[in-house]
């Protein structure tokens, strides 16, 4: 029996296909907001025959819908036109066909009901830490925890963290960097991300538009740093990693923050860090001393959770075993 | 004697006319990053004929140019296609001739320097604060006063802030906002800028391009800023212009805090208060409790002070009269 299940993002639409036990994962970088006409062929092109398919979105907050109402109108429009009889995520943890649904709102940026069930049915209780491109999610699970649901409400409480390993502009994270021993003040055009931070620092996986179009090398990245600072390369290269170990420090100390919350009003310790960017994460829960699970060790699909959330979801639905997944 | 002068930004061309003790401005909206092949034509349409022409530029730091160096020679490639023998600011305050430039680098982000000519002849001394649609200079002028001549350098020295009336990105002001008494985060996306939280609290020239591509009007702004919290304007409809007014307060505040830096390092007090968003200089001033000119009473371009500085450097060059511009 073949599940596939589809996270739709603005920027990433994420997938899993379940068979016989076994998973397989992908990511594809479709920016909904600008090709919000291509999206039906889009999603024809990646969606693969299955007995069910699941779908959890949160592109509805793309600004190309004037509501995010209309958002969820509109995704599931394309995704009853594309997909076999799909099923869709809740706010409230359902998963509820076309027909069933009563008020379009309940399925805005439920992705995250769909990783806490995962988490819940494997770990019991703590705090998930995913860090996407884009966003993190901070959320403690098991018996008694809190969920807020709208996507207001869990950035007003600390759950939903607009701070990611790629996208995120650099200048939303810091006002100002350390250049020749001086704190200065950075430009606030959209020069650079976080995916050139960890390309310059580490090399990441650049998946998302750079925001120059410009290529994605370390050189490149570098290029895009300084303009930051309305500089060329040459004027401050030396001064370039430095630039992006503060910018990287700075965006370990917001995800500790909001954790460190978490904890508290919670009552949990042990996180359990997912996403792409889940080094972020690690570093957050090791700077606040925390006991820490790395879901990259314990899951293949750890980047991936609401997706593989989903396909246990919708195997008990349908009464399959979904242990081993 | 008609004389032209033009003030090539990355977002805004300015232009401005001198005939007859005359002067006569314009500002055009060209995004040279996104429209580059269309700025030949784009420039043909907008100069006119006139006895000099003289230029200055910062569009050189748009990221569709590979460095300011290569920006600025395209830049001076298309006046010379286009113009009849412009002259080009340097950033140490010169007029040269194509053929008289040595480094391309000279001519980068000088429009300041015509500023400060036209403030120091008309005023003596004190601090200039001109707030444009995307960036802010604080420039003390006057015998002793010192000029940081590279962007780098203006932006370390808090003499070039990236603040503006329009095109800033409200989440490069604050990280979090208050909603129903509480300060919550921001989204990290390019969902609104100034010009909507001006447009809400009092109308605005919305001047620039709309970060979702859609109107102008009002209750469009307020679906933006609503973005920004990842709800839909109805969430949170009637938080949304404390929220604006926050926006304002915070963005006054960091121009007053560059003020204050420029007034006691350059021993000057009275400020001079030009460019488009002059009323929020003027505010910043006030919270500073420190005496200024409103250069809106005092000339009719003082929202466009560098081409009416390169009209007098002209004009001088020339021989001619320029009191009374």
């Amino acid at each position: 029996m073949r599940i596939q299940t589809l996270d739709i993002g603005g920027a990433n639409t994420k997938k899993l296909l379940y068979e016989g036990g076994r998973t397989r994962s992908a990511s594809y970088y479709f920016p909904l907001w600008k090709k919000k006409e291509e999206f039906p062929r889009f999603l024809r092109d990646i969606s693969e025959e299955a007995y069910r398919t699941a779908v959890t979105m949160t592109a509805e907050l793309c600004d190309v819908f004037p509501s995010k109402k209309s958002g969820v109108e509109f995704i599931v429009s394309v995704c009853e036109e594309v997909l076999d009889a799909p099923l869709y995520l809740t706010t409230d943890q359902r998963l509820l066909e076309k027909d069933e649904i009563s008020d379009p709102s309940e399925l805005a940026a439920a992705n995250w009901q769909a990783s806490r069930y995962l988490l819940e049915k494997r770990f019991g209780e703590g705090i998930l830490v995913d860090v996407g491109s884009t966003t993190t999610d901070i959320l403690p699970f098991g018996e008694g925890t809190h969920c807020y649901r709208s996507d207001f409400e869990r950035l007003k409480n600390h759950q939903l963290l607009y701070t990611g390993l790629l996208r995120t502009p650099v200048n939303t994270i810091v006002s100002e960097v350390p250049v020749h021993g001086q704190m200065v003040p950075v430009s606030s055009e959209y020069f650079a991300i976080t995916a050139d931070v960890y390309n310059i620092l580490w090399g990441v996986d650049y998946s998302c538009e750079t925001p120059d179009g410009r290529g994605k090398t370390r050189e490149e990245s570098l290029n895009r740093i300084a303009r930051l600072l309305c500089a060329d390369k040459e004027e401050i290269e030396e001064e370039l990693p430095g630039i992006c170990a503060h910018v990287h420090r700075m965006q370990v100390e917001g995800i500790a923050e909001a954790v460190k919350r978490a904890a508290i009003s919670s009552k949990r310790k042990t996180l359990y860090v997912g996403g792409i960017g889940r080094r972020l994460g690690i570093e957050a829960a090791q700077s606040l001393d925390l006991p820490y699970v790395d879901l990259g060790a314990e899951l293949k699909d750890a980047w991936n959770l609401p997706c593989l959330g989903l396909a246990e979801m919708t195997l008990e639905l349908d009464g399959g075993e979904s242990h081993g997944l």
